[in-house]
Order: structure tokens, then C-alpha cells, then sequence
């Protein structure tokens, strides 16, 4: 498996986590020390979970994910990913709550870490919602 | 052509034989003994087949897929692929028939079969619709 | 890099370029002799490179392209891309202009054009707009 292969399913297994509100899976997807930027700002990684374990304002939701950008460094074990997303946030029908769907930029370091790749760094960056 | 890349065309293919209401393109994209789940239940494929040669309720549909979580046994010729898709069912607006928009996940198995990668089975299970 | 990963990249900088209005980085993709063919014909680059520098009816656009059918000549340094793509056109909301949302499908040939892939021709064709 190349590590093209492996990036992409990275951002897809992260989709698939996010969706299921699979916090310990997510938490496999990152490094350690790994910060996530997002509407709240920079997190680290614990403090982000932590967020993913309150209560959603949408009971569902599906990140789509466009083909990322990979510019990879093999050497380093590094790559950055470049990868728009739309995101499904499903309201709750019975309660009559609309849905939120958001154009997003993401870009991300990944690095291998203990023969995997993982997210080093992620950047959320909301391009529109409706 | 890595089997990568030839599972991810068989994806793409299966999308457009499906919007294109092409049978037996779609014919040529599974196996002989293949079976498809959805929301019929379990089918074989001549009679999965016929469901889609009958009438349809949208005169136009569009299968955008995201991209697959690829698991090649390369030994085995198989593999199992998890796609997630947004399929836009698109109604007639001269007839004032509205639209219906579905998250789906697909989870196939595909092998090789005469050289060529096609389905041995397919479950979509849909995630959400509006 | 394979040249699948550069033709995937390829596509993903064409969205980036247009999403941001970056014409000359939009100019960096193509063949000097394309010819892209949308809703006004077939147009040379030059002309077409001034229809995006005219004032745009839609103030941001988002361009999700799904996974392309690549079909490579690596011999010939040419291959052909077949991609759907969703594209979001968003209206200005503080004048209550709507969006447009339209599937299309992208017809293209790129080459290998000093050591690089490029649009040789492209051609999109509206599958459907709402």
C-alpha cells in the first residue's frame, strides 16, 4: 500500500469517525500532541475529544470528502493534505430542526507515527453554510 | 494500472452506467452470482437488474461518490471497499415532482473475474435522505 | 508520484484556482492551445481566461469533484479524465440572492506539457442545476 493509499483512507476513516461519534477511533486517527483548529480556535487533541463527547447540536451528520491535495515528503515520513469537504449536519426532522450544510477547507500535516499515518495538525477552515 | 486504481474506476463506473439507465453496462460491473442488498432486501443480479429496467420514479438521477476505504487481499483477489456517496434523485420540475437527495454507504466486495475487478456483492444502507 | 496521483492533483488545483479566482493560476493548468467547451462552445484558453476575469454572477463557488475515470497512455504522455463534480454557486445572501447548484460532467485529455500535466481540452457538460 502506498502511502497515497494510506492518506486517503486516513481522511476517510476520519469521516467514517466523526459520523459514528467513534471518539476512541478518532482519537487513533491522531498524533499525540497533534492540534486541531477549528471554530473554537487551536485545541489539543484531549481538548478536542472532549468537545466530541458533549452533547451534538445535530443528531447526525456525513463528511463528504473532495480528493485531497497530498504533497508528500517520504523521507520525512511527513505529508500535507489539502481536502474541501461538504458537511452534512442533519437536524432532527421530528423536532422540525433544519439542516446545516458547510463548504470546508481542510488542511492537514500527517506524519507517521508508530507505522501509521496520523494527523500531526489539522486546520478546519469554513468556506460557507447554508 | 494498480488494483487501486482499477477499484476505484469500478466505483465510477457503476455511477455512471446507473445515472445513464445502462443495464447492461451495469451487467458487466458485477459478478454472474453476485448479490446486491438495498432496500428490497437481498437480490440476485438478473433480478436486481430488472427492478432498475423497470419505470422509474426520477426521470434523472446523479451518484456522487466519495472516496473509497480500499481493504485489497491482492493474494485472494478480493477486496472490500467502503464508499460513502450523496445520489441526487432528481425529479420533474415541468411536472412540479421535487427532488430527493440521500446519504448512502456502500459496502462491497469485489473480486477478480476474468481479469477484471467486479462486484461479488454490494449493500447500500441509506444514512439519511431529504 | 504516478502520474494518476498528478492528474488527480491536476483536477483538485483546477477547483482551488477557480474557487479563488486565481486566473493565472487557472492559466498554469492548461495547454497554451486548449480549447475548453462549457455553455458558450468551444473557446480558446485566452478567451475563456477573460469570461473569468469579467465580474462573476456569483460572489464564491465551491467546485466537489468526485473520483475521475482515468484512462492513461503513459506512451503517448496523454490520458483522458471523465469526473462528475457538484458545483455550488452561492448567492450573496445580504441581497437575498439564491445559489445554483449544478452536477457536472467533465470531459478532458490532458498531456504531459514541459514535464507537467495539463488540460489539453476540457469539456463540461450540465447535468442538471437547481
Amino acid at each position: 500500500v502506498t502511502p497515497y493509499e494510506e492518506l486517503r483512507a486516513l481522511l476517510q476513516r476520519y469521516a467514517r469517525a466523526v459520523d459514528q461519534r467513534d471518539v476512541d477511533g478518532l482519537a487513533a486517527l491522531f498524533h499525540p500532541e497533534a492540534t486541531i483548529t477549528g471554530a473554537r480556535g487551536p485545541q489539543g487533541l484531549d481538548e478536542w475529544l472532549d468537545t466530541l463527547r458533549a452533547p451534538r447540536a445535530f443528531p447526525q451528520s456525513m463528511h463528504m470528502l473532495g480528493d485531497p491535495i497530498i504533497e508528500l515528503s517520504e523521507a520525512d515520513g511527513t505529508a500535507h493534505l489539502d481536502c474541501y469537504a461538504v458537511v452534512y449536519q442533519l437536524g432532527d426532522q421530528a423536532q422540525k430542526q433544519g439542516d446545516l450544510t458547510l463548504g470546508i477547507r481542510y488542511a492537514d500535516q500527517a506524519v507517521l507515527y508508530e507505522g501509521h499515518w496520523v494527523f500531526r495538525s489539522r486546520a478546519a477552515q469554513t468556506l460557507w453554510m447554508r
